[in-house]
């Protein structure tokens, strides 16, 4: 772990946004999943929500290496199970789904506590997902095709939500609870020492400002 | 073609933006190109342009079916051959790629006439597009992986595109040179007889408001 990466690992741990996500909703191919998690770790969604009633997005999402490990992947058996959930954390839930009444994408408010319910197409959330939504939004469409690829809306919605939280400054200072970010900064930058520390029950070691290890409560018994 | 299915088809033609483009520059994958053409036909692009050596793009786009025929694909052999053939038709030639000097892509004017050069991925135009390329822009990564899914770069720049044209009004009536407009409304309503009248050197005949045909040139001789 070199300073510099380190304060790479902080700066970007910094800019995560506690109160945005989304909700995937029936979501299984690889590459859209795949893509909708860059575009999370990009506007800073700390941990994405995914109905996935076999754990298949989990799977994948272990399994996939690199840019996959920065967003945190909470998987619910069901999409009441995920409501339930998430309306006890506070959440509002907006289903990006094109109906009479659904609002255009630009004219909500993102810098508050809100998830997006994105369906395995653009306007494919479950009936279940929109009977728990609190109001559904729409993207225009010009053309002649009915929907967007579904990792396509969620970037077009989510850089929405960047632009209104850069505006209000929601970027500029850390947002999680500072246990939290501690824990992930250490996470982050030492990943299998966390794992093992975990599997032992131990406490992460302290860290030095420059992300260096003050003692290892493993050494010796590794 | 019933009245209500032409006069939708006028509609999404009424809303061509004949000046904003994409320049595909080494994008391969079916799932990326399929994505990326559903949101130009979203975004009202008329023709997609594509850096396709063995014209691969091409034949995935003739062979696919539904939303992809309503986005002319115009393939170049080679990113030179690209570059010289839209400079001179007048087009700006913007690259979406991160580098020391690239602009934020909201600080870019799309109501004049632009092409967004996408790479493989957002930070991959080849080099030699670069040097096409009049700027480089760039989409903010608050977190830590490097790029996003080509698609959904795409999509994020060419809905800022939407946003900024329709401000200025020009989704409000038609930008199609009304010779072209007359010809892809009839080609978009009677493929096939498009296609026959096209093999047989023959005129296409005159349709009424509603969308009917004003006789046929074919009749009799099919």
């Amino acid at each position: 772990m070199t300073p510099k990466r380190f304060a790479k690992l902080k700066q970007a741990l910094t800019r995560r946004q506690p109160d945005l996500t989304v909700l995937a909703d029936g979501v299984h191919k690889p590459h859209n999943i795949s893509a909708i998690l860059r575009t999370c770790d990009a506007v800073g969604i700390h941990r994405l929500h995914a109905v996935s009633p076999d754990g298949a997005i989990r799977r994948h999402h272990m399994m996939a290496g690199g840019s996959k490990r920065w967003v945190e992947v909470v998987t619910h058996p069901s999409v009441d199970a995920a409501a339930t959930s998430m309306r006890a954390e506070g959440w509002q839930l907006a289903a990006a789904h094109a109906e009479q009444g659904s609002r255009d994408y630009r004219d909500i408010d993102y810098t508050e506590h809100i998830a997006v319910i994105l369906g395995a197409e653009l306007y494919g959330p479950s009936e279940r997902a929109l009977e728990h939504a609190d109001f559904s939004i729409r993207i225009p469409m010009h053309g002649l095709v009915e929907s967007l690829n579904v990792s396509v809306a969620a970037a077009v919605i989510l850089f929405e939500a960047e632009r209104q939280r850069r505006a209000a400054g929601l970027y500029d200072r850390s947002r999680l609870d500072p246990d939290e970010f501690e824990q992930t900064l250490f996470e982050w930058a030492y990943p299998d020492i966390a794992r093992r520390c975990r599997a032992r029950d131990l406490p992460y070691p302290p860290l030095a400002d420059d992300g260096a290890l003050l003692g290892n409560p493993l050494a010796g018994g590794v």
